[in-house]
């Protein structure tokens, strides 16, 4: 099939083949969890359209020679050992998605995983060369952690940060378990992938991702080298007031959970106009009421309410005077304030010498790059403090994401795809392992 | 049975013994969907509690003589045919509560109507005289909506202000709907109880409540005289913007559904500040955010919002303050909001005529008493508009209600029943009938 072989290692007439079956992989998974009229896909984990993504994903790798497995927390690997016994590079991003979200986020660094390894494979079947490392797709179990919390629960159970206990144990809101979910669709493993008694060993680690925000298009940046991601300070807030009716209750007598709730929402949206411009992000996504009852007044709401910065000291300014907002909400509403869950980080930078590959790798391919922060955890968030890691984007129009319009041109992720496998090729080769 | 009868008809040697028996069996229901390690009860609309409760109503009713039956949209009627042909006074009020609320609320008004009816039953087979008008009682069905909407249901259908195809179509948040609910509990009738084709006919209405407000305490008033319904302005509100990642999306590029949301919250409660103390009522009780994801800006949340004032002018007033809120917070916020359903209502009185014998039977009992109105619509609100209807309250101690701690004291829940039980058998007697 290779007809000639550019000076990079690049099969050239090879690769309009080989673009083409990638972008035709790309339709048919886009069409996993596809909703009716428009360009979004709605699988969350462990759904019946996960579990149908992830049978295609499996009979797609084995096709092409990999061995699927897998792991006790229902990650997904396909194996190709080449090398018997040398540790693996793994290549991936995760298939789940959030509720009627966009086709690409995670799935699109799944893909470009497989064929990334897909490309280096066949290469080195052509050369009959066996790498130094051998090659691994990895697609995470809930990275999203909208229907299971918290997110990025498989690559947090594989790194250690999270126990597959607890995680196996976690139930969504109609009390099914993520055990069960797992067991239910045959993805539930009964044994470690990588590790202690498995015979195999990770090395590095590499992710690509379509960019959530829109600074690499508007700074005509093809691939996003991603350097660091913002802090946050994430709260889980418990507002508790009286059930009264809603109707005849003296308002002088009420401490309804709803408004205080309600004042924090704002409250948080008015925090990031005293910052300068991008300095802050804030959020409220998720809210639960209770009884939510039309004719009563709520008793108790849960919160989820994040900030989110570059800065370290923004955030913990933020923080001052969020919490003198929930004491004034304390006092005035005199309801409850409770914080249920609180996690905290400071920028947190990726490995350099990733960086550094990364940008010698677009450099010889001749795509245009910059270095950017990601807001928003990923996969590699958490193997980067396993094993050596890349981690690259590409760009995302009007920086779209979680949402059914989301959008990354053909272009776009064919570069990825080619700025990927290099990357891979380079790992194989033993880069980063030292 | 009957040992001596004092001159407002009353067996005083019975009382006692009828009090007594009031009580066992105010006793025994209040054990229906008992909520552990509380005073309160938990039994939505044709829940399993509901269910049991209703079973255990019927057998009351039938082993003192009244023959039980349900009407298409699952009301309950005990009735106790005396003079062959004659229409019916009806007494009754609701046996469902809200979630985790008070044991008293309408299920109070249900076992005194019982109990009223049991004794002028009694007192009439003593002396064998036929009333003019047979006794029915009437455990409405639904009428808080919490589980299914709107509340008021059963009396709703039963007065022709709600289509019965309507109401049984009605589903609760998981889907399950009206008729299937009421099917499963075998307590769907198929056919009417009252009106054309069945041979009865309603010919006036009493009903007694416990107040869910605190004036009558206050007051020192037993029996209240109901005279009228506050004056309400009801919305349903969707506000609907667009799903982002909630830490990525640009501050000034998102549309927060949920921010929206909460601004009307909000401004409700400060709507309320805005008028003399005790003018406007406002609340907000159910909000619903979608997909209601930690990470993702919210793209549609539902919310019910009330205004509810004596004064139709004071809620005129509110409404347009309000719609001033919402053309801001559409601006100002870029989020949709459509106003998805609309109820109104003027100041409404109950009949004169029945406030005047209701005044009358307190007098001749020696109750304090005093005219009040009612915040909350009751089945009487329906009621009233087919027949003449008398409306009671008795006071509820801090005026706590749709809660756990709901209570109102034994002498205030016999004093009721005696005032009641002399409304039916003035009823029974022709009284208010024309």
């Amino acid at each position: 099939m290779v007809e000639s072989r550019g000076s990079r290692g690049i099969a050239i007439g090879e690769t309009g083949v080989a673009d083409e079956a990638f972008l035709a992989d790309w339709s048919a998974l886009s069409g996993f969890g596809a909703v009716a009229g428009t360009n979004g896909v709605e699988r969350q984990a462990a759904s019946v359209a996960d579990g149908e993504q992830r049978s295609w994903f499996a009979a797609l790798l084995e096709a092409r020679g990999f061995t699927v497995v897998r792991d006790r927390i229902g990650n997904q690997f396909g194996l190709l050992e080449l090398s018997p016994g040398a540790p693996y590079v793994i290549a991936g991003s995760h298939l789940d998605s959030q509720p009627t979200a966009g086709r690409f986020d995670g799935a699109y660094g799944v893909l470009a995983a497989a064929h990334a390894c897909f490309r280096v494979a066949e290469e080195l079947r052509a050369t009959g060369r066996a790498p130094r490392l051998n090659l691994a797709v990895a697609n995470w179990f809930n990275e999203e952690g909208s229907r299971f919390k918290p997110s990025m629960m498989g690559s947090s159970v594989f790194t250690g940060k999270l126990q597959l206990e607890v995680a196996l144990a976690t139930t969504d809101p109609r009390g099914v378990s993520v055990r069960e979910a797992l067991a239910g669709l045959g993805e539930l493993g009964e044994e470690d992938a990588f590790g202690p008694g498995t015979g195999r060993e990770a090395a590095s680690y590499a992710e690509i991702h379509v960019q959530q925000g829109r600074s690499m298009e508007e700074d005509g940046v093809t691939i996003g080298l991603v350097h660091a991601t913002w802090a946050a300070h994430k709260f889980g807030f418990r507002v508790t007031g009286e059930q009264a009716h809603s109707g005849s209750a003296l308002m002088a007598d009420r401490r309804d959970a709803l408004l205080g709730a309600a004042r924090l929402v704002v409250a948080a949206r008015e925090l990031a106009d005293e910052f300068e411009t991008g300095a802050l992000h804030t959020a409220c996504g998720e809210l639960n009421v209770y009884p939510n009852s039309p004719v009563v007044v709520a008793s108790e709401v849960e919160l989820l309410l994040d900030l989110r910065s570059p800065s370290r000291e923004v955030i913990e300014l933020a923080r001052e005077k969020l919490m003198a907002v929930v004491d004034r909400v304390r006092a005035e509403d005199r309801v409850g304030i409770e914080i249920t869950a609180e996690h905290a980080w400071d920028q947190n930078p990726y490995p350099e010498a990733g960086v550094a590959l990364a940008q010698r790798v677009a450099d010889d391919l001749g795509l245009a790059h910059g270095r950017v922060m990601t807001v928003a955890g990923h996969d590699s968030t958490n193997m980067k403090d396993l094993v050596p890691t890349v981690m690259l984007f590409v760009p995302s129009v009007n920086g779209v994401s979680h949402n059914l319009d989301e959008y990354t041109r053909d272009e776009d992720l064919l570069a990825g795809l080619r700025h990927l496998t290099a990357v891979v090729r380079s790992l194989a080769d033993g880069a980063l392992a030292g």
